[in-house]
């Protein structure tokens, strides 16, 4: 029994994604991919970091988790990293512009294995750089926030500090999970509390549809790139926070192209129409 | 304290409506007048009830709540049942084409403070007929489902039966907020987790949207009214589950307003254009 925990659990966590962007010290990389292997997670994603990223400083700080520096994965963007991510969850002191969905560290924790149901999602959790965090427009790509609850006195809480709260709670939700997660997944909930009849969105085709949508915006003259307002930023935080199942960006994505061609009609002499869904 | 209670717990259940459509037998209307009582709600609306709706036998079913009787609203449509309603949850036993997020009585119960946040939101519970529930259409017109669990022996819920139990959960969540509901609400969670920047839209300007969908992508060639499929099934249960709030709607409404003149160019020589956003 113990050991089919190992086993379910272990599933569960190697398909958790730590992503770390621009962190400025090595040691701190060494630091989180120690905090992610005492919780049994594997995978870690470096964005454009502001230093060398495996230096013997970062090593000597992951002090025996060599192998998930080893492995990590090295990125030049944000997207990149998460492009096969069906949940994505920015570690974040609150959005500074928008409201943007928030939970609490135990929330997530409570969420994570209903969001990990089908043996293809990948989840990522995603934290900026030491000294200033997120940008909006990295935290404007997360599903939601979570927001790790500081002493008002003393909030400095590092990063791989944060790395561990999250690995713990990511630990804690796999080891809750009572028989493994399969497709059906018995005790665990799906996001939206019923059997759903689609796989959720992944990172790089919510993106394009992101890209189209601004691009056909654009050119029917509703959004001006020069003057954008929160435009983008409103709709994406609609659109994300109603975890889009790919049937539903396929028919959002052939509207636009309909619309394209209200825009900009095909010169070909017998257009064959496309079937609109 | 016990009377602060009482006053915020009362707040908080005048402003649920209790919502029945088509139901058959004025017994069962004064029974879930009963129901409701006994639990603190006061707002009944009955649709297009397939009875004479206060007869002497819904009143002596009601015994005692007859005030409940004497205050409901008789409407024609659903919709005019649920105008102002910023939440509406349907009772229903599971979609049955198209899964639609789903939620149990506990968990209905537990998300009712966060969602009635805000002096002017009203909530609506949805009970369909006696016996053939909800159509399509108006579990279509739901922000979610409540599925209240049965014997699989013997899963004949009636009606007002079906309602005591509801009731009783808002009763539950009334007595369980710790300090009252004002527009801070203190001890319970927007749905969201964090406070939002716009109230969200009601159930008419959110129909509005819909027909506006609806006509635009006919106009456009998109959709054939005519063989639906499940196109704006689909597209409801997209927009319902990310609950817009009334700029996301606005915003909405004026890309399909601008998408309307790409197909019907306004005539008048010297147009005016609308402020995008």
């Amino acid at each position: 029994m113990a050991h089919l925990f190992c086993i379910t659990a272990s599933f569960m966590l190697e398909r958790i994604r730590i992503v770390l962007i621009g962190t400025s010290h090595p040691g701190n990389i060494g630091a989180a991919a120690r905090a992610m292997k005492t919780m049994g997670l594997e995978q870690l994603a470096l964005v454009a970091p502001r230093c060398e990223g495996i230096t013997p400083e970062a090593i000597a700080r992951a002090s025996g988790a060599d192998d998930i520096l080893e492995r990590a994965t090295h990125h030049d963007s944000l997207d990149t990293a998460l492009t096969d991510c069906r949940w994505v969850v920015g570690a974040s002191a609150r959005s500074r512009h928008l409201p943007w969905p928030l939970c609490s560290p135990r929330e997530f924790s409570a969420r994570l294995p209903g969001e990990m149901q089908g043996h293809d999602v990948t989840v990522a959790l995603v934290f900026g750089r030491e000294d200033k965090g997120l940008t909006n427009e990295e935290l404007q790509r997360c599903h939601t926030h979570v927001h790790i609850p500081t002493s008002s006195d003393y909030s400095s809480l590092n990063l791989a500090a944060a790395v561990q709260v999250l690995a713990y709670e990511c630990r804690q939700a796999a080891l809750a999970t009572p028989s493994g997660l399969s497709e059906a997944m018995p005790g665990s909930v799906h996001p939206f509390g019923v059997e759903w009849d689609n796989p959720l969105a992944n990172h790089a085709d919510t993106e394009r549809f992101f890209e189209h949508l601004e691009r056909t915006l654009t050119d029917i003259g509703f959004h001006d790139p020069a003057n954008p307002r929160q435009l983008m930023a409103r709709l994406r935080r609609l659109y994300m926070r109603s975890r889009m199942d790919v049937m539903e960006l396929n028919m959002l994505r052939g509207i636009l192209t309909r619309v394209d061609r209200l825009q900009n009609p095909p010169t070909g002499p017998a257009d064959q129409d496309e079937s609109p869904h």
